[in-house]
C-alpha cells in the first residue's frame, strides 16, 4: 500500500495537525462529559457566527450515516418518508440506517446528482392530489447534500429554490455537507455557510472528510425544531461521552475561517487532475469543480492504471469502458499529483 | 470549572500520552477506510493473543451506548429480549436505545450490581413453564457488565455459572466492558481477558473510560457468531469512516500489556479514597474494589464538599443522607486524592 | 373439548346474535372500504352520543395489542415510554409489541392492579428532579387498563386524579377497555363512558371480549390529538379492508345501548361464582367485581377441577397452592354457572 | 351511493353466505382462542391438502398489508431488504409498514407489473460484485404478487425461474396471493396451488378480497422456515383472539374446491367488461384476464361515466386521457355489468 499513490477516497488521513496539537494541549484538562464543556461551547458560539445565525442549536456528532439516521429519524413523523435524488447517499450507501429507523426513502431522479425545486414541487403535488395518498408514505422532508455525490454544487439560486418549495409545503430541508469544507474552498461556488443556514431546517458542517479525526455538526438554524434532540442523539448511539473532542476539533475549524480554507489544497489538486486527464484526452464523467474527479477510461488503461494508484471503481459505462473517481483532500500533495499525472500520460502512450 | 477537585466520572480527560503521540506519527500516512487499515489489523490481533482466542472476531466501534445497541439487536430474534440487572447500564441509561431497536431489557433483581446464575435460571425455567410464553417476551441473551454499574466484580466462578446456565440454554452470554481495565488492573479481581473470552458470546473491552480518546472494541471469541456484522455495524451509525483512528488507539492500549495495567493509578487512587472515607467515619455504600467509590453522606455534608469537588449525586437515601459517587481514572493523580481527603477531613470537623 | 365447562377466557364464543344476523342482512351491499361507509359512520356518531363527546375521533382497529401498539406508537416522541402497571397488559402479555415499535414500558408499582395517580407524580417528579434524566427514557404518557388484568376498576374519583396528574403534566392518559362492557354493567362501577371521554386523551372500547366478533373502537375526545392517524393505522397493518365489518358491528353494539348492559350475564354469572367459592371455603385472591373470578386453590383440588373444567392457571401461590382464574362472558349460561358450583362442591367434600 | 354501479374495489361486500351461514352455525360454541380451536386446525389440514404439502405450516392473519408486514420482517435479517417490483403493493401502498419494520424495498423494473427471473438474477449478481456492497441494503428476498397489481399472471415457467433464481442464491421466494381466488379462477392461468407451494418458500391465500369477511392464509411449505412465528404474529399485533373467526372462514373457502371457483363469476364479468370496451373502442390499458380490468378513457368520458358508476383512478395517461380500472368480485352480478356496459356504450354515443 505504501508504495502506492492514494486517490481513493477523502478519508485516508488522519487530522489537521493544528487539531492533533490542540488535543495535546489541552489533553489532560478535565473537563464535563457529552458536550457540555467549555470547547465544544466555544465551537457552537464560533459556528453560530460563521453561518451568521445567532440563536442556532448546535450539535456534534461522530459520522455521517449516524448524524443523517439520527436527524431524519428526528424529524419525520412515523408515517412521512424522506425525499432524496436516486444518487443521494441516504439512498444507497447506508445500509439501510434510513429504513432501519422505520422510513422510507423517497427517492427521484436527480441531474448530475442535484434535485430540482421543480421536481421536488411536482412529487408534493402529485401525492397531494392522489385518492389514496392516505395508504401511502407522505413526503416530510427534502434531502440534499452539498457537494452532492457527484461532486457537483447547487448554486445560491437553486438552493433558495428548494427552500421556497419547502417552507411553502411546511416541510423541512436537510443538506448533508459531508464534504462542505470542499464546496466553500471552490472558486464555482457562490452558496455561502450563511446561505445554508438561511435556506434550511437543518444541516451538518462535515468534519470527517474535511480535516478532522472524525465528526460532524449539525446545525439548526431555529433552535428548537427538534425536541430533546440530545436525548435522541443518546438514544441512536451517537453522544460522544469525551464531547470535547468534538468540540475541539470544530473549534480548531472553525478557528480563524480555517473551515472556509482548508479545502483549497484538494479543488487545486483536483483542477490539476481535471486538466491532466484532458490534456491526456480522457473524458471526465461530467463537470464538477469540487474534490472528486470523476472520468470515463477504458478497461485497460484501468488495470494499468490500478497497478501504482488507487482509485475508485464507480461504475460500468459499457463492456469496454468504466467509471472511476479520483478523491483528493486537504492533505493531498502536489507530487503526488504530479506523479499521477505522469503515470496516466505513461500508460496512454 | 478549573478550581474544583474534579471526581465526576472517568471521562474527564483525554486520552493516555502513548495514543496521542502514536496518532501524531501516523497522522499523514494513508490508509483505507472503515477499520480496513494495518493499524486495525494489528489492534486486532493484539486482542486474540490477549484473550487467547486466536479465530475471535474483533470490530471496532465508537461508543457504550452504540456498542450494546449494535450487538444486542443484532444476536436477538425479533421476538426476543434481554436479561439484565435492573441497574445495569442497559436498563436505564441508554435513553431506550435497546427499545429503539426493537426489544426488551427483561430486568431481574441485582446485588451489588450483579446477577446470579441461579436467578438467570429461574427466569428461564419459569418462561419455559409458562402458558402464555408465546405471548411474552422470550429471553434471548443474558447481557451482564464487568466491573457492574456499581464498581463491583464478578469472580471467575460466577462468570462460569453464568455462562453454563447460558450455554445450557443455548442462549448468549454478552459482557459490557466499558470499565473493564478497572477491573483487570484490580488486586481483587481473579477474571481474565481470557477467562472472558473463553465464558461470553460477545464482550466488549472499553477504551473511552479507559485510557482512549473514545472506542471500543468488541469481540466475539467464535467467529461467524452474527452473519454481515460489518453491515448491521454501519446502519447503526457505528462504523467510523476513519477507522484507522480506533485501530491505533487499541494498538497502543495493547501494546505490552497496556490495557492490563493502565488502570493501576484508578485503582491506588480509589483505594486510598476509600480508606480515607472510612477513617473520616463516613460509610461506604457498598464493597466495590474498582475506580467507583459509592458512600453515604448526610445532606448537610454533602452541599459543602460540592462547593469544591465535583462527584456524582447517585441517589437518595433518606430524607437527610445521599449516596455520592467519586468516579477516579487511569489519569487521577495522588495530589487530588490527597487534596479530596483533606477537604473531607475538613468539612467533617 | 365439548365435555367440559369452559371459563377459560371471554372469547371463546362468537358473537352476539344481533351483530350477525345484521352481518347477514347487508351482506351483498356495496359499500366503501376502510372504515369510509355508512355503518362506520353511524357507529361513530352513537360511540360519540354515548360519550358525550360530540368532536371525538373514532376509528375501528381489529385487535387489543395492534391497538395499544397503534396508539402508544403515535402518541410518544421517540425518545418517551409509557409508563403501565408491572401488570398491565402492555408490559408483558404483549410479546413486545410496544418495544418492537421503539418504546420502553416504564412499569410502576400497582396494587390489585391498578396504579395510584399519586405513584404517578412520583415518577414524573423524579425523573423531573434527576440530573440524569437526559440519558434516560423520558415517561411520554400514562396506561392503564378499565377494568384492570385482575378485574378491578377505577373509581371515578381516582379516574380523575390520574387525569389530573397528567394533564398538569402534560402527557396523554390512555384507557385500554379491552373489557369494558364488564365495567360498564357491574353495579360496583361509578365511571361512565362520559367519564372517561371526559378523563382520558384516548382511550379504546373493547369488542372482541365484549360480544363482537373481533374490533376495538379507539376514541380521542378531541379530534387531531394524532396528525393522520389513518395512514398510521395503515402502517401498522391495523386498517381493515372491509371497514364495514367492523362499523357494523360496533353499530350493533351501541344501538340501544347494548354495550352497556351486554356484560350484564357475565356479572351475575361471576357474582355467582364468587359466591359458591365463598360457601366452598375457598379464598378469593382479591376482591373484584367484574367477570373475572380469581381465587385460591389447593394444587390437588385444582387436578381434579381441571379434568371437568377449563380455567386459567394465573400463579403459583406457594408449593400447594395456585391462583386459578374462572373468566364469563356476555354469553356465559346460568346453567354452566350451577355446573361448576356443583362441581367445586362434589370435590371439596 | 346505494344508486350507483359499483366497480371500484373487490373488498365492496360482505362475505360468500356459506361463510356467514357456517359462523352463525358455530356461533355459541365454545373453543380456544388464538387458532388453536378446532375449525382452524381442520382449515390448515384442507389447505395443506389443496396445496400437496402435507408438512406445510399455515397461520392465519387478519389482513394482507399486516401479513406482508409481518412475514417480510421475519424472513429478512436485519441488514436485508426485499426485491419487489415498483408496482409491488409493498413498494408503494403499504404506508411504510415494511420501513417501518426495519427494512428497505429494493426496487426493480416490471413488466405489466410482473419481475422476470433475470432481472433478478442480475441485480443479486450486482450486488454480490459491487465494491460497497457492505455498505449497502442486502437483497434478502423476493416478493411477487400472483395477481399483480396490474392483473397479471406469473405463468408456470416465469414462476420456476424466479424459484429456481431464489433457491440458487439462497434467498426465500414469497408470494402475495391477495387476489389469488382470481387467479385460480381463470382460464389462463396454469399456476396451481400445489406449484406455488412447490415454489415458494412462503405465500399467502388471499380471504379478504376473495370472498371471507377478512383473513389471509399464511403457508410455509416447509415447517420451521420462521422460528416461532406465533410470538412474532402476536408482536405485530395480527393475532386474533378469536382465530376460530379465521379458521371458519378458511374452513369453508377450502371445502369443496370452493376457493378454486369463487373467483369465477369475477372472471366471466371482467370478461364481458373488457369485451364492452373493445366494442365500444375504448383501449385496454394492458392484457390482462383476472378480475381487475385497466383501461384508458378521454377525460370527458371519464366524467360522465363517474356519475353514474364507482370505478378507480389508476393513473393519468396523458393531458386528455387517463388509465381508470374497473375491478368485479366473487359477487358482481352480471345485471351490473350489462347496465354498466349500456352505460358505457350510451355516453360513447
Amino acid at each position: 500500500m505504501a508504495a502506492q499513490l492514494a486517490f481513493a477516497s477523502d478519508y485516508m488521513e488522519g487530522a489537521h495537525p493544528a487539531i492533533l496539537k490542540k488535543l495535546a494541549e489541552t489533553n489532560l484538562i478535565k473537563s464535563a462529559g457529552y458536550g457540555l464543556d467549555e470547547y465544544s461551547e466555544t465551537a457552537r458560539e464560533k459556528i453560530r457566527k460563521a453561518c451568521n445565525a445567532p440563536e442556532a442549536e448546535v450539535h456534534f456528532l461522530v459520522g455521517g450515516t449516524q448524524t443523517n439516521a439520527t436527524v431524519i429519524g428526528a424529524l419525520l413523523a412515523s408515517c412521512q418518508g424522506v425525499i432524496a435524488a436516486e444518487t443521494g447517499h441516504v439512498s444507497s450507501h447506508e445500509a439501510g440506517a434510513i429504513e432501519a429507523g422505520g422510513h422510507k426513502v423517497l427517492t427521484i431522479p436527480q441531474t448530475d446528482g442535484k434535485i430540482s425545486a421543480e421536481k421536488v414541487e411536482e412529487v408534493l403535488n402529485t401525492f397531494k392530489e392522489d385518492g389514496n395518498r392516505d395508504h401511502m408514505v407522505m413526503p416530510g422532508m427534502v434531502y440534499i447534500s452539498q457537494p452532492t455525490e457527484y461532486g457537483t454544487l447547487y448554486n445560491r439560486q437553486e438552493l433558495e429554490a428548494l427552500s421556497k418549495v419547502c417552507r411553502s409545503n411546511g416541510i423541512p430541508l436537510y443538506l448533508d455537507g459531508a464534504r462542505l469544507a470542499y464546496a466553500l474552498a471552490c472558486s464555482a461556488n457562490d452558496v455561502t455557510l450563511e446561505d445554508i443556514a438561511a435556506c434550511c431546517d437543518a444541516f451538518y458542517i462535515g468534519g470527517t472528510k474535511c480535516g478532522a479525526l472524525f465528526g460532524e455538526a449539525v446545525v439548526f438554524p431555529k433552535p428548537g425544531l427538534i425536541p430533546h434532540f440530545f436525548t435522541i442523539v443518546k438514544q441512536h448511539g451517537a453522544l460522544l461521552a469525551k464531547g470535547r473532542i468534538l468540540g475541539i476539533q470544530f473549534d480548531v475549524l472553525f478557528e480563524n475561517d480555517l473551515y472556509e480554507h482548508i479545502g483549497e489544497p484538494a479543488i487545486a489538486a483536483a483542477d490539476k487532475i481535471r486538466e491532466g486527464l484532458k490534456e491526456n484526452g480522457i473524458e471526465l464523467y461530467l463537470d464538477a469543480p469540487t474534490n472528486q474527479v470523476f472520468c470515463v477510461v477504458d478497461n485497460a488503461f484501468m488495470e494499468k492504471l490500478a497497478q501504482k494508484v488507487e482509485f475508485s471503481f464507480w461504475e460500468k459505462k459499457d463492456e469496454t469502458h468504466t467509471v472511476i473517481r479520483f478523491a483528493t483532500s486537504w492533505a493531498t500533495t502536489m507530487e503526488d499529483v504530479d506523479e499521477l499525472i505522469k503515470l496516466i500520460k505513461q500508460i496512454n502512450e
